[in-house]
Order: C-alpha cells, then structure tokens, then sequence
C-alpha cells in the first residue's frame, strides 16, 4: 500500500527503509529538501491516492500540532493520520477532534525500538478505532518485528492508549536504566570486584536480569573501558515526567520512576541548591568556630548532626 | 569429573541433573535420606577420589557454616569446597580461613537462573584463586548457559567476589521488578488502557525494555488474569538488604534499590506506623471538632494540611 | 476596616472570630442560613462600603470559581478580592484577569496554621500588587501572629506567588511528618527502646529536631498511647500534588517529598498492585512446584531472588 | 558533685562551661595540655573522689573504646561511665560489660544541641540501669534545658538505647533538614517567588512548618543571600548510615531518611558512575550517528528515550 511519511529525522528515515522493504511506497516529506520527496505536505496529499494514510513522525508539541492542522485542511473523509511521536497522549483527543471535523481519522502510535528498530523491527502501541487500525495494519505488520503479531503490536485501547502506552513504557525504561546502573555504580566501588564488564557480561544469559538493555551496557563498557568518554549529564524526554505525573493524579506510588527521574534532574545540576541549604544548616548548628579552630580537637568530629 | 554436591532442595536437585546430564558424576548428600546417595557428609567425602571437590548448595548462615565446618574437618589438602548458596559476601574469607588451614582451597559461586537454570543454564560469578577455579572449571562449564564462556561465568576477583556480584545481581533484580511492577500498576489504573496483559505482551519484542522478567510477566498475567490468585506479601532474601547496607557502606546512592526493598516491607505490614503517625498528626492541627460537625461546611475540606 | 469573608467553615470562622477581636467589622456569608451574617453574596456586597475588601475562605475549584465570577458580577472598581483558599497557584492569574476587566484587584493568600490559627496567629503568604496588599494590611495584621510582621506574614511577589508559596510549604510539610513517622515507626520496633513517647517528649527541647510538629506529635501519644485509636489510612489535600508536579517541571528532584506524598498513596490501597506484580515474577522464576512440596528442603530458602 | 569530663573540644568545652554553672566541680582531661586541667587519664581519676563519675565526650569508635578500656583498669567499683559521644549502639554492650566486670557502671548518653546547646541545655537521652541514671541525675539536670525534666532528658531503656534514640533523632534530622532543602530549591527556581528568604522567615511563625530547624535557614540565609558562600558538598557522620542500617535490619520501610542520606552521598560525587551508566545506555539505543548528524532534523528530538 502507499504511505505519506512526514518528518525524515533518523526515526522516520529508518522506518521509511524498513516499510520499502516490505514492499509499500512511501513518499516522505520534511521540511529539509535534501532528503524529501516531495515539496511541500500538500503535494504530498495530491501524490497519495485516497484513502490516504499518512504517518506523522515530527517532534510532540508545537510542530505535531501544525501538521494535524494543516492535513486537518488538505486531507479527504476516509483518510487516517498517524501520530508514531513521542506526543503527550493528552495531545490525541483534541487532534483526533480536530480531524474528525473532516471525516479523517486519527491513530497515536508509540513507537519503540530506537536505531535498532530498523534491524528488528519497531514496538508498536495503538490507540483509535477498530477501523482505522484495519487501514493501517499492513504499515504496522511492515514496522513491528517479525515473529507472532502479538509480540511487538497491540491495539491497546481508544484515541490517547498509545501514547499513553508508550509512556509509561518509557517510565519504565528509566527505571531499569537507574537499577542496572546503580548496581554498576555499586560493582565499581567495590576493590572485591576485579572485572565489572566481564560480571555485567556474564549476566546476559541465564540470569533473572538478563535483557536487551544489560546487553546494550556491556556493549557500551567494551567500546568505552570505564564509561570515560562518557558525561553524566543525562537530560530526559517528556515521557518520564509525565509518567510521574499520571502516578500522581492515578495515586500510584511510583518510588523508582520518580527517583530515577530525580537522579536525571541531579545530573544536570551543577550544585545542589537544596545540598547548599542542608550544608547552610550543618554549619549554622555546628557552629562557625569550626573554621577559625587550630589543630583537630578531640570531640571535633561530633560537632555535626547534634 | 567427580562432584560432591551438598544439598538436594529444588535448586540443588535441578543442578545435579545438569552436571550429570554434562557426563560427570555427582554423589549427593541431603538430611533427607529419601533423595540423598549417602548416609552422611562423612561418607560423601569417603566416596569422592582425591583431590575432592564438594559443592555445598544449602541455606547461608548457620547451615552453611556447619557444613563448613564439618568438611574441614573431613576433607584433605588439594580438595576444594564451592558456597554456591546466597551466603553474604562476609562470610566467604572467614570460610575460606578456616578451610585453608588444611589446604583446602574455597570458592564462592553466585549462581542465578532459578527453576529455569536446569534448561537455559545457571549463571555463575565466582571468586577465589585462578587454581582453585581451574579444579572446578569443568563443573562450572556443565552448569552455564550453552554459548561462550563468558556469557554465563565469570571469575570476578578474590574470595566473597562472587557472592558480592550475585548480591549486586540481586539488588538490581529488586529494582528492575519494582520498575516493571509500577508500570504495570499505572497502568492498571488508566481506563484507557483496554488491555494490560497486550501491552505488556507487546513489548517482549522491538522495545527498549524486553527482558526475560518481562516475558515471566507476561507469563503470569495469561495464567492468573489480573493476578487475581496473587497476594501482595512480597518477601525478601537476605541480598536486597545487603546491597543497601553496601550502598551505605560504600556511599553509592541507591534510591531506587531501596525504594524497591522498601515497597516490599511495605507490602508485609498490616497496617504502617509511620502512617498512623502522619495521620495523627493531621488530626492535630486538623482539630478533632471535625468528626463532630454535622454536615459538610464550607471550608472543611481545607481543614486539612495547613 | 470592614471586610466581606465568604465561607464560614472551620478556618472562615476562627478567622472571623480572630479579625473581630482586633477591632474590625467582619460581615460572613455562608450556603448555610443557621451560620451566615447575610441571605445572598448580593447582600454581602450591598453590605459592604466601598472600597470594598471580600475575603473568600471556600474549598479550591469549582467553588471558588463559582464565588470569583459572581464577585466579578457584583463589585466595582477599587475592591479588592482575596483567595485564601488552598488554590492552585495556576487558578489565580484567571481570576485575577477576570476581575481586573471590572477593576477589581485581586490577592491570593497561603493560610496556614490550622485549628491552631485562632490563638496562635495564621502564617499569611501574599501573591498580587502593591496597592492591594495595602488596602488588606489591617486585615492582615489581625490575622497573622503577634511579634514583627516579617515573621508569619509576607508579600511573595505577583498574583500567584502566594498560593505558590502555601503549595511549597505543605510540600515540606509532607515530608518532615514522614520524616518523623519514619523515625517513630523505628523507634517502636526496636527492643531497647522502652519509652517511645518519652524519647520523642524530651526531644522537644534543646535538640535540633524541636518543632511544633514534634509537639503535636507527643501531644498525640499522650492522648492515644501507642496510636491505637488511629487508622493508617492518609488522604492528601492537592498540595502535596502540585508540589511534585512544579519539581517535574522545574527540574528539581524531589526525593523527600515525592516519597512522603507516595507513603500516603500506598496507604489507601487494600493491596498494592504493583507488589502482587513483584510476587507473581518470584512465583515465576522462583517456580510453582514449591506450593507443592512436602517439608522444608535445605535449599528451600535460595529459591526465591535467583 | 564532681565529674572527670574527657574531651574538651567544642561540645565537651562548652558542656564544662554549663555543669559548672549549675555549681558542680568539673575536672577535664584533654590530651592536648593546653585546655587540659590534669595530665593523664590516670591523675583524672586520682583527683576525683569516689564513687567516681567520668564522662566521655570523645569520637566514637578507636577513642572511645581506647578511653572506656583505660577506665576499666583505673577506675573502682561502684564508679560510673557515661559515653556522651555518638557512638554506635552497638558499641556500648562490649562497653558495659568490659567495664562491669570491674564492678563499674556504665551509660551511655545521646547529646543533642550542639553549639546552642552551651545556652539552651542539651537535650539527653540515657541508657543503662535505674541506679547509675540516679548517680548521675545532677549532671543530667545541669545539662538539659531549664524546664521540666520530661522536656529535654529522657531514661530511654537499659544499655545501647541512649544511643540508638540519639540514631534515630539524627535519621530524623537528616530528612527534615532534606525536605526543607527541597522546598528552598523549588521556591528559588520558581520566578513567581520574588522573596525566598522572606518567605521562609513568614513561616517562622504561626505554621506547621515551624521549627528550630527553619529559624537557622533563615539565618542562615539573612548572614548569606542565596548562600552563595556555601558549597553543596555535605559530609555525614555515622548516624544517618546506622539509621538506615537499622531500618534494613528492621524491615522498617525508610524511603525519606534514606533519600536524604544517599542526597549527601550525591552531593560529595564529581560526577556519578551510575548517571554515566544511564547516558551510555541512551547513546547506544538513541544511536551514535546523532553527533555527526548536521543541523536539527526533524524528529531528532524523539531519538532519545525510545
């Protein structure tokens, strides 16, 4: 079937690669003439034949909202529109609205995988009616891995459950991120263990922690010896935070999304303002002597934490 | 080769089947004498040819110590005795010291895999001497995963190394089932989500977060829908407590391990102490004159937190 | 002065008690006929001189929403209304606009101090302009405790920056009760501590814990040893909420108080469904046959957290 | 009475000053001879007349158990000791008894108040018998604060339990300060907030919030606006650690103390191993064609987090 693919960054390049090779055209547009086929969105509706399916791939927020409106204004009844972003899933009913308006249909598709959804296949969640997935499915069957359609694609739910999905998803991810990485920060500070690699390697099989993220660490430290090359300053996508933020209003306590979230946050940070008043604090009851005194005193120590 | 193997429950039991599924012959010693091949520790050693090795495989603490301490008295120089139970790292050199004051060699060997081990192989972390792994190194490649040695063993460094990686091991494992489990709970929350058990089955391919906990938990939603025969009573082996006190130790901040381990004594509590404490306090500055108001005031719902 | 106060629930009439005993005319309307000075809003209004000053102390939401657009309808240029409800701080510039096309000013006002407030004096934090403030100062003066005015008063900043400050302070709230419920849950477990509530009373003088919280919290054993009468169960007001969402938003890791906000959350669930996620992955990888098996096996224990 | 101090550094210099107040004999021993009123540990004791009270205001661990060790070959039957340091609890069985099989009583003492404590008193928690607590009952009413006894000194159980009360007030301490901390940092990065220290100040008064705690910040900040002369780095001493220890032991769930201790950890890190674990994991499934990529293409933004 033919495809309208909107945004050509690396995700939607590589999906358009691996649509083409199960056989679909696909005419891409961005708005970067280099890599577009088209130009402009509107001769890429007049290159489709109806019914049209066109798949947004563009950052969530501003940029996804002018594509729904301006293919809310060129697009037929019948027509379906994508939304594979990372779009809060706050964002679909109101675009699922606004095209319905014109008889277009909406899906909010999240979409996992990465650079290596190319080679594998990409996760697909869905959210929207039971008719648009039908005009979509051969796009989605092309996308997700080979192997039974379940593993690796669901229609979870109505307008919203995709992105809803893919959120919570991604919560998730941030807290299998922080535990395997605590360990390693555990497993390095201790003289016991000569060969952290080897031990993260000889956990990828066999073990209650063995996955594709574990093999993906290991990947990481044999390219890097000792992550050198490598900052800590880990910023974060929307998905973490609104993961946070549906814990709150759902009343889920949700202690290891959040704090991995929060450790995200303090890597940004160059000082801790609230360290600085905690150390503000230690001083005003430890007293301000401490800094004038000559030699270590006997008791000195315990003028902290009265 | 020869093994003894001390310690026939469900894990040491399924481990015997390996080894001699491998081609060496394992003698077993249980206190039960319905699964054991000998009458006493005593007669294991006696049946085993110099240089022995005896791998005990039973609860960590006192068992472990007392089998310790009976094959010191039992077995000669040469001979080698493996801990592969989840005995704390501490326990190893002291272990190790009282063995080698007759020549005995001891390695701690963190095994990982569960009732699974006995198909897909038990990850192994080791410590010790280079000579005393290489006693056992056939045993150890019967018990790992098909594959390449070192996905599945690693000799991680001296004495307790193993137990300390296996620890570590645990500790993330704590985290990472915490992560999956909040996720899940979120969204078991949003009426959006149609089908819990689908989304999560869709990520087992494609996705950052595919695992093989992940799969399990797909396995146990489509045996117990909405895990409806499942308490939440979640107990905790002696690891997670030990990778905090190890954070502590070392100073490696654990928020979400011990976020992870906390839920868990959470979960044994019928009632929290701590909460009852903020609730009381919430009476106090709340005014006890609540409970006797006659209908609902203006203002009341605002006589809480002050 | 005068002063229109709207919602004469708990806090509206202690505070209306507080502000007549420093010499102003307080005329209250309430829903409820048996309580309110006047039949309508309308009277209130018609009541007042002008400038007039309408203090509203009703629940957050649509019934403040309610009384701000009636207020709108019904004052004039140069009054002033005040929001001294627990509003979100994101509801006050709305109100404040609507007003201002009347030529209305507007203040938000953080009220804190409980039950307690009537003796003690209410901690007043003001968000709105200059002029406003003064026209309210003598009100403010009677509400805030005795002592310089800069202790339990102050003028945050613009509309907003009131309710802003209120949302902060009982975020910090949530976490020094958790802080002091965590040390009292401690406490109480531990043998040797044979006078939990005598522990906590001499802590009320000389040490660096002292607080009014701290004496609410002796004050609540004494009359409830052991909390017995208490149940765990914690509801929270939206504060603690808002506070968590504004550190997701500005990027501030909120550990202590996230936590203490999910304590709460955990404390009204029945059973927790993310704990009976983590106890089905134990079933799973921990395996089955253990329901089954006769006695206890050595290696029983080591079948869980392989 | 007469009391042998030892230890004369800041606490134990100003606890000299304040017994001596109270109108009681205090002879110090210090091993530095210029604040040292004898010259060993051996002419303290001559000097004082028994049954003998010595006091020791040492650092916990080698020190004090140098100290109790030398006491326990000096000092006679029916003299007492008193460990006033912060000693594990732990330490003060081996204590007692080391010092009991001399006949010689032992207490051991939680001292909070630091460099305040000079002119507020020092609130006291004691472990140990009825009969050594009433030997040392003037010393006790010399250093408590004025007021009743209940407020300020407390007999909290036999032996180990002054400490662990004076543990369990420094968990507490711990998360109070950090919830503060939080609520400072959210204030300051909120641009509504236009006065952060006078809003602090505002709360010193009439709120829940209201503490010693909050009186120091705000000083704290009145001598250093936006504390810019204060670095975030925060030690620890052992008692935040041995509380969270205790909560493992427990199975007390301590998510609030525990984030507040492993804040400290985080504080004194150049850069974290775990962070760097977590953006090594980013870059290998977001792909490490990002840094080459030339401009901002669309979608670029949804690489990371998928």
């Amino acid at each position: 079937m033919q495809l309208g693919l909107v945004g050509l960054g690396k995700m939607g390049a590589n999906m358009r690669t691996r649509i083409k090779a199960a056989g679909h055209e696909v005419i891409g547009y961005d708005p970067r003439p280099e890599v577009s086929d088209v130009a402009s969105l509107a001769e890429l509706v007049e290159r489709l034949e109806a019914p049209r399916v066109v798949w947004l791939m563009v950052p969530h927020g501003e940029i996804t909202d002018q594509n729904v409106e301006a293919l809310a204004g060129l697009l037929s009844p019948g027509d379906v529109v994508i939304d594979g972003g990372n779009s809060r899933f706050t964002d679909d009913q109101p675009h699922a609205d606004l095209l319905a308006q014109g008889g277009i249909g909406y899906l909010d598709c999240g979409v996992s995988g990465g650079v290596w959804g190319l080679e594998n296949g990409y996760a697909l969640m869905v959210g929207g009616s039971d008719e648009d997935v039908a005009k979509v499915m051969p796009i989605f069957d092309a996308l997700r891995p080979a192997g039974p359609r379940e593993n690796g694609f669901v229609h979870v739910g109505p307008v919203g459950a995709g992105h809803y999905a893919k959120m919570v998803h991604n919560g998730i991810e941030y807290g299998l991120m922080q535990a395997y990485a605590e360990g390693y920060e555990l497993l390095q500070a201790e003289p016991l263990i000569e060969d952290v690699t080897g031990t993260l390697k000889a956990w990828t099989e066999g073990t209650v922690v063995r996955s594709w993220l574990l093999d993906l660490l290991v990947r990481a430290l044999e390219e890097d010896p000792g992550l050198a090359q490598i900052s800590d300053y880990t910023t974060d996508s929307g998905e973490g935070r609104w993961t946070v933020e549906e814990g709150v209003r759902h009343a889920v306590p949700l202690h290891v999304i959040s704090a991995a979230l929060f450790a995200r946050f303090s890597s940004r940070q160059e000082s801790s303002p609230a360290l600085k008043a905690v150390s503000a604090l230690r001083n005003q009851f430890g007293g301000h002597a401490m800094v004038d005194q000559q030699g270590r005193s006997v008791g000195e120590t315990s003028t902290h934490d009265k």
